[in-house]
């Protein structure tokens, strides 16, 4: 967490960080500011000091806001714009701190600009080295793995709107009637993936959440390709596997939630059933599986062999497989809907911590069988060892129909 | 525009283009890939040859509705993930379509992880030089500056949604009453600003536009401050000027609308209705001197010298004010809020072209006289010359409330 920040500089012999860019959907720099609004910054933090923020004139009172040390950039003759001279400026805020040694660059913004300016930042500031940062592997990275209370509660806050959201959905839903094999409303229109996702935008806007990259609703055999995200004018099937993936972050870009349920209307086939079970019973291994100190990794192989066991393929018996189990177990959760840790099996090195954040989703998959199955809650590896799910909801498969 | 980018590449020397990251909220991916959901990619597009998406295999089906030439990153062995071998796994990309020489690299991405990937890119493809894309300048900004008639009925239709919920906001205001010098609800409850936007975002989901940057609704003093966004525990004042700012964009991060207008509940007084119309004229003033083959900064030196004509200080007289005349007087609007043209005066070469969208926001501010008034309106310069506001809306600057 942010209070380890220094310690983990010293371990990467990091002297400072610099973050780039505006505070709205740029976790490291909203990490850092918690959520005021600045189109535009940067932020220095040496190693054993506070940061400091560096704000357009115009944003003085949104930077004062952030409780932080400010400068205004107006006083480089700067508006923070990554010109020709921007390399020359961002020299002279280094300097202005003397920020010697290796400094690693970090934040998510037009990457062209920099990579431009970063020939005259070094050129001015001959007593800087740039440090290379890894993805996932970046000192911010493994800070923002484990959480504070502070922002466990937040997302805990946004785990429990987003799932009052999932339950709207599943009454709407049950609101309909099967016609055929697709749901319709009192008047008989069929109901679209389109209209269910405008809903969805909707009650999560009611609660004050954005949805910042959108939801999955997908259906039947776009169900069985993870990433799909449905196609808006498709019918609600029933008797078909539905993923219901959501992933809302509170407003401005602040610390998001990540729940999924699958869902069939009306009946669900044996074969549905079963491989359902077989996807909760991933959830428990999982559960039982993930204390302090285990690799992440091995729940990873862990879930893969009880999968295969049940004849299932995963990416350890193909790595280009698309049927079975095609992807991993988990990921964080925070700034970003998808952080670290993660539950990749060839990291040996990654181990599960008290204060981490993260998603249990296993899921199976046959496009050609036109079904999927996901599971996914949030939970918290809490500072006692156990594991609680910030946002508790049912795991039912079947969404019953008025007179089915 | 899109049809541009070969002869803007030919005149920039440069052999490709390399846009990293996923869809959303990415500008560069957006503009290539029109809306679809990816969370990673690559894209890369060679001088006078189409471009190509690299997608992670999960994201096939995704990537596959963008229409373009697609590849899959699992070919690469690889999810696109900018590990330590990110570097080598670019440089087989660039090697697969044979790409050589100059290459701007894009995105909105996180920049650690590719700055740290790039000397093994660089080692690993001897024959690409990166080149440095400076801010507002490059080869895809000069693109994306002029619109084609698509992307024009894009933001018109943004626009009207927006105008439509400013419309919601006025009769809401107005459909309260004055308490002293506050409003208040027909139960007595004094309105805060943070229910005002409450609303505006459910407003804006019901239109299905996304509110990524939030928006400005701030009062008084807080209004004379160009960028301040408003206290949501504020109550909504009258009396004062309110700035109300707002400036959503399409589902997942696609075409923005920018517009502003300044509004007094009740009466005005005589200070604030002249400091209005001084912002009237000058919006008056920014549209006759528009034509295409106008230098941008030219329009903006001229409606400085009428603010100061009138007694107001500006950037002009003094580049520190921050009473006055504190900004320019607009910017294009596309994917990003914020986008080329800038009006800067010290740009003496970006002229105004037919085909580019922008807007006209002149203001003025006084934080001791706790007065700030902008008009905003985002407007096309048509293929014949003129000017079209893409969303009509009054600019009244009273709103007359019941009983008064």
């Amino acid at each position: 967490m942010k209070s380890d920040l220094d310690r983990l500089m010293q371990d990467a012999a990091l002297d400072a960080l610099l973050v780039a860019g505006g505070t709205i959907h740029n976790p490291a720099m909203y990490y850092f500011t918690g959520g005021i609004h600045l189109l535009r910054g940067f932020l220095i933090k040496k190693r054993g000091e506070a940061p400091v923020l560096f704000h357009p004139s115009m944003e003085r009172e949104e930077a004062a806001r952030s409780g932080l040390a400010v400068r205004d950039l107006n006083d480089f003759s700067w508006n923070g714009v990554l010109h020709r001279a921007g390399g020359k400026r961002l020299a002279q805020l280094l300097a202005s701190l003397d920020v010697r040694g290796r400094v690693a660059v970090l934040g998510r913004i037009e990457i062209g600009p920099l990579l431009a300016c970063l020939p005259a930042l070094q050129e001015h500031r001959p007593e800087i080295e740039l440090a290379p940062e890894f993805d996932g592997q970046s000192v911010l990275a493994r800070a923002r793995a484990t959480k504070s209370e502070d922002e466990v509660e937040r997302i805990r806050q946004t785990g429990r709107a987003t799932v009052e959201v999932v339950g709207n959905v599943a009454d709407f839903l049950t609101s309909h009637r099967a016609h055929g094999e697709v749901l319709v409303n009192q008047r008989g229109e069929v109901l679209t993936i389109g209209e269910v996702k405008r809903r969805i935008n909707l009650w999560l806007a009611m609660k004050g959440l954005d949805n910042p990259e959108g939801c999955i609703f997908s259906v039947g055999r776009d169900a069985a390709i993870p990433h799909s995200t449905g196609i808006d004018s498709a019918p609600v099937e029933t008797g078909k596997t539905i993923i219901f993936d959501i992933f809302p972050c509170e407003a401005r870009g602040g610390y998001f939630y990540d729940f999924t349920r699958t869902w069939v209307l009306g009946q669900a086939s044996d074969e549905i059933l079963a491989i359902h079970q077989d996807v909760l019973e991933a959830v428990q291994l999982a559960r039982r599986s993930i204390r302090p100190g285990v690799i992440c990794g091995e729940v990873q192989v862990a879930v893969c062999q009880a999968f295969e066991a049940r004849g299932h393929a995963t990416l350890r018996t193909d790595a280009k497989t698309t049927s079975g189990y095609v992807h991993t177990l988990g990921h964080g959760v925070g700034l970003d809907v998808q952080e670290p840790p993660y539950t990749r099996p060839e990291d040996k090195a990654t181990a599960f911590a008290s204060g981490m954040v993260f998603t249990i989703e296993p899921g199976l998959y046959y496009p050609e069988r036109g079904l999927g199955v996901r599971l996914e809650d949030t939970v918290w590896l809490r500072p006692d060892g156990t594991l609680e799910t910030l946002a508790d909801y049912p795991t039912d498969l079947v969404l019953r129909l008025p007179g089915a």
